[in-house]
């Protein structure tokens, strides 16, 4: 029978859109080691290591810390789905495309969440959300992205932290693009919930989510008074499993081998240190940022906002933003990313992270946008 | 400064437990190939031909037919949390644990189950079925396990689909530990929903679950008059990246490596050709049979009902079944699966699935009962 179906061969790219990152081999070689089963001894002892890896990249102590079985969707999801009840007043800030799906997910969480928008390309603003907090003393959640990853804005995380706090508000955080990037202290800041994502600075292969949740925010989701409207993400079934106090009841099967690979990336963070890893995310951009001036392209965000492993350059008026990107494909094998909503068009994306935040990527990228804006 | 995290070495394992299943260096080494963005036009290409394989082996040309991005739990409510608005009053056949597990995601989903109950080790009566059906004409959607991971029993899916449309109802079926190890037929068994997994007889690692909708259930999704519960798992969003008909809207980032890895355990399949899998795995039952009944050990199962791929054998009285599996983990590097829910301690669960079901597997297996049972 002839076979229609053959083995894939994936061209290397240059990975430098809003994410997945470039992956290094040491990486996808772990993806590649045997298959243990999920309640395999070593595999406990495995999950142990992985758990407390998680909590040097999100500076943590929170025994409620591990990888989601899902992508960052799944541990946005998870921290809604769990601490949402119907009725629950959740207020959201919203400067870009994350915010946004955060007030999505609270409505499916039955809860009710009250937006406080700001300019995309804008962080949030503390002064407005206090009025908002003010305005809602009964809102129970306070959530906002840290990294918006469609605009490239870093917001204030400690000080919306402590402000919700002051307003009795548990704080639920999105650090998906953040974490290994810039600074995420969640401990010192006092973050109740937060998710990230392996694909961006840790540089895992996408498909993972981790997550860790505060004492009080666990309380709470034990205190419920109805049930998680989700069972896969079922916090209170999951921890049966991840916790392994009292041993590791099976709830699902977990992804072994994807769980490997983000094993490994931490463990390169922690041999660069986390703080080298931030330094040079910051090292890179600054290399970036002399590149695209060079070539007379700008960024969107104000200086003191900017993150460096997001960039969102401004397109020029009269230029094809698609067939640029189109171009940096085929030529350099360079993936650019697109604007998201309504900055579709008007930006570009140019990530800098985990391993992509390298000097081969920024002068592959700056001469991409040299090529394009017709300057050697 | 030292560092306490090292690279991970997992010993290679026999995996016969009900899940993962052993996973061919084919599929580890697809798992290592490069990632690409998943908006990579490389990778929407990919991404077609992995539906068609995922039809493939499900025997259906279902267009509503990918991969969910998560375990075959995600794929489990997916289906229920599409297709069940509150109040729908959905018949659920309970006959192990997972039919238990689709009563709590039709709850979670707002929906009203109708569990209808038989013995762990006894297929779904078709005759219970229907008098509860009738007993519940406004029923909307009749929901049942394939193949019990938990008790190895298979269940007459044909005889199922056909009773549950005559009254009228959409029918919901987990193939998880079905697909490839015995015959699976979507379209000629008028199934409208099912949801699989990755880590059991397609031997990819686990961490997606491939599902596929027929139109009616496509359209019931559409015409849903209140918002699906979950925001990862909408379908109604989910479908604008991997539809593809009109561009691939982003939804999440999609696990891209795990994608390999399913892609090249589906070319593996469509190499072999589906019906010799089904074949092998029978083959490999009956060898493991004999070798059982030689060291004096029986199944829990009546022969019509057995599953190839899935072997409860029964624990003899006096024997320390968790001594058994730590001796074979041990002495041969064997995963043995336990027993779940009510049959724990009274069944060992002896996966013979994917690339498990081989002779070298068999031959193990066989040696580890054989030395725990005292015989040569």
């Amino acid at each position: 029978m002839s076979n229609a179906f053959t083995s894939l061969n994936p061209n290397p790219r240059v990975l430098m859109g809003p994410g997945p990152s470039n992956v290094h081999p040491r990486v996808l070689q772990a993806m590649a080691r045997p298959t243990v089963g999920h309640l395999d001894p070593w595999f406990q002892d495995f999950m142990e290591d992985l758990k407390a890896l998680i909590r040097m990249a999100l500076r943590t102590d929170n025994a409620l810390t591990f990888p989601v079985s899902g992508p960052g969707s799944a541990g946005m999801e998870t921290c809604f789905v769990n601490l949402v009840e119907p009725g629950d007043k959740v207020v959201i800030a919203i400067n870009g495309v994350f915010g946004g799906r955060m007030a999505e997910n609270v409505a499916n969480a039955g809860g009710v969440p009250v937006p406080v928008e700001f300019p995309w390309g804008q962080p949030v603003d503390p002064n407005v959300v206090e009025d908002t907090l003010k305005a809602n003393p009964d809102a129970k959640v306070f959530a906002f992205v840290h990294a918006e990853t469609s605009t490239g804005v870093r917001s204030d995380a400690e000080t919306l932290s402590k402000l919700a706090h002051a307003h009795d508000c548990l704080v639920v955080m999105d650090a998906v693009t953040s974490v290994a990037g810039i600074p995420v202290e969640i401990d010192a800041w006092e973050i109740d919930a937060v998710y990230t994502g392996t694909q961006k600075c840790l540089s895992a292969p996408p498909g993972l989510s981790p997550v860790s949740f505060s004492e009080r925010a666990a309380e709470t989701v034990r205190n419920r008074m109805e049930p998680v409207r989700s069972w896969f993400l079922d916090l209170t079934k999951v921890m049966g499993y991840w916790d392994g106090t009292g041993g590791r009841s099976y709830h699902h099967t977990a992804p072994v081998n994807a769980l490997y690979g983000l094993h490994e990336a931490l463990v390169m963070l922690s041999e660069e240190g986390i703080e080298n890893s931030w330094a040079r995310h910051a090292a890179m951009h600054e290399r970036l940022k002399a590149g695209l001036e060079g070539v007379g392209l700008g960024l969107l965000v104000d200086e003191p906002y900017r993150l460096p492993q997001m960039n969102a350059v401004t397109v020029p008026d009269g230029v094809d933003e698609a067939a640029v990107r189109k171009t940096a494909l085929e030529t350099y094998d360079l993936e650019i990313g697109a604007g998201l909503g309504q900055l579709g068009g008007k930006i570009w994306r140019v990530g800098l992270m985990g391993q992509t935040a390298h000097p081969q990527a920024v002068t592959i990228c700056t001469q991409a946008f040299a090529d394009a804006m017709g300057k050697d």
